[in-house]
């Protein structure tokens, strides 16, 4: 029987640590503080971690004496060379955690690296997991992400209680690597759709349409989805401020680009929407949201 | 008042020619027949024709006597050279249309044929609207089609009602063509996106995940939309039998590049979009539904 007395985390109360406090890791780690886990928190810089001391928080000043305090450790950071030094790095979290300890990368990076991490982690009676979100700062601040996870089946159930926290699907997609591997391929659909979204709603104004009249009637029908009722409209008005940054994006399409000519598949329209995303950050624009790709079609 | 003895026209029984009696307008013209409409119909075989003639609708033996006898035609036919004959040959509906009828084209066609026809017709005090349609054989079927109509207020008024019975949305973009116009736009995004989706089930495949599994963790989130739900399995279990045909998409385009080149509009995705659609027809596929792009990728 489960108790109430533990503030809501259905079962024991974790030290869980929190590696990455951006504008997703800070919201997803208050869902896991809120659920009653006595939450360890590193970050770069001390000010995204504020609210979270506040409320309780425990600081530590390196990652390794965060990793050594705590059972579970979830990292959110930019780019697989961020992971990387994170995770196998000299003083990192793999050679610093106990035996047992379950170590969960959300970062969207390099399923080769994740795999080499898990290999790492298993050496040493490590657990870890790859588990890359969709769903952006929205979701990571409603719990409503999209999780994918790789790595054992015991790893998964183990953080499985945790990452429900986060997230509405929690889904295990295979061993190590196949979390990243499910987002890139979650990436690669975006990519194109984006492009289309884009060169829509571009042909709609170039022919003199009322582009927002366009989107009543486009919408509902075959071409509907997320990017064309979520970015349609900011791309219309000229709003390209960040939910997701052009640079992570194109960090993203390199990976599934490098990844995709590995395996010997050919993508067209990947390499296409990497390369015109690479104009765009090229252009200035790397701190833009990924709708800012309407910029490239602007008359 | 209306009244309830005219079958549910909501006003009165208008004689409503209909031209163009395959998978979706034997749908839509019984939709109006119905609705308690007089329905005269002509079909290049009759055989498309014989449930609506059983239920009492009137044929004809040439689109020129049919229009002399109808208020309201609707054409929605296969190609821009099927309209272009149909409306503007010799023995054609514009010709023999009555001062005051309303002429309705409801093929994907060009915006420039639209506004070709729209001022022939106007010449001879008929009006006439492009209103081409998204929704496919379901839409047809259950009246919850997307029309995109171009033409003037005056001729989408007397139309309106007549269209309603068909789609769920029914809007007035702007003067002729621009329900041509809409269309592309719209085919424009699905282009694209038919890409995006093709491509990221690819990578889930050769990946070694479980493509229906990684569909579950990335429908619900920004990768999501209609052709990732319903193509993505059709796809995946190598159902391409047509609900679109791969040679009406190919048409469409074609159309979209030819007016996106003539508005000096670069639009990559498209022309990339538009190569692979040629591919797959010119390798035999040409029947085949648009889901049928994904052969390409066919490990």
């Amino acid at each position: 029987m489960s108790s109430t007395t533990d503030g809501g985390s259905g079962g024991d109360a974790l030290d869980v640590g929190f590696i990455g406090l951006g504008i997703m890791g800070r919201h997803m780690a208050g869902h896991l503080q809120r659920a009653g886990h006595r939450l360890h928190v590193y970050n770069r810089s001390r000010g995204g971690a504020e609210a979270l001391l506040a409320a309780g928080a425990t600081w530590h000043d390196t990652p390794a004496a965060l990793a050594a305090a705590c059972r579970v450790v979830i990292t959110i950071v930019g780019f697989p060379a961020d992971v990387e030094a994170l995770y196998l790095g000299s003083g990192a979290i793999v050679a610093s955690a106990a035996a047992g300890t379950v170590l969960v990368d959300m970062t969207t990076s390099s399923p080769a690296l994740a795999l080499r991490i898990a290999e790492a982690a298993a050496a040493r009676g490590v657990h870890a997991l790859d588990a890359p979100v969709s769903g952006g700062d929205v979701g990571a601040r409603d719990a409503a992400l999209s999780i994918m996870v790789g790595g054992t089946q015991a790893a998964f159930d183990l953080a499985a209680p945790l990452l429900s926290r986060m997230g509405r699907s929690v889904l295990r997609q295979g061993g190590p690597g196949s979390g990243q591997h499910t987002k890139l391929a979650n990436q690669i659909v975006i990519a194109s759709t984006m492009v289309g979204v884009c060169e829509g709603l571009a042909y709609a104004r170039r022919a003199g349409l009322d582009p927002q009249a366009v989107l009543g009637s486009i919408s509902g029908g075959a071409a509907g989805g997320f990017l064309l009722s979520n970015m349609g409209p900011r791309m219309l008005c000229g709003d390209f401020a960040a939910g997701f940054f052009t640079e992570h994006f194109v960090k993203d399409l390199g990976i599934a680009v490098a990844e995709s000519t590995r395996m010997g598949l050919d993508l067209p329209g990947l390499t296409l929407a990497s390369r015109l995303y690479d104009e765009l950050a090229a252009a200035g624009h790397a701190r833009d949201g990924t709708q800012a790709l309407f910029r490239r079609y602007a008359d």
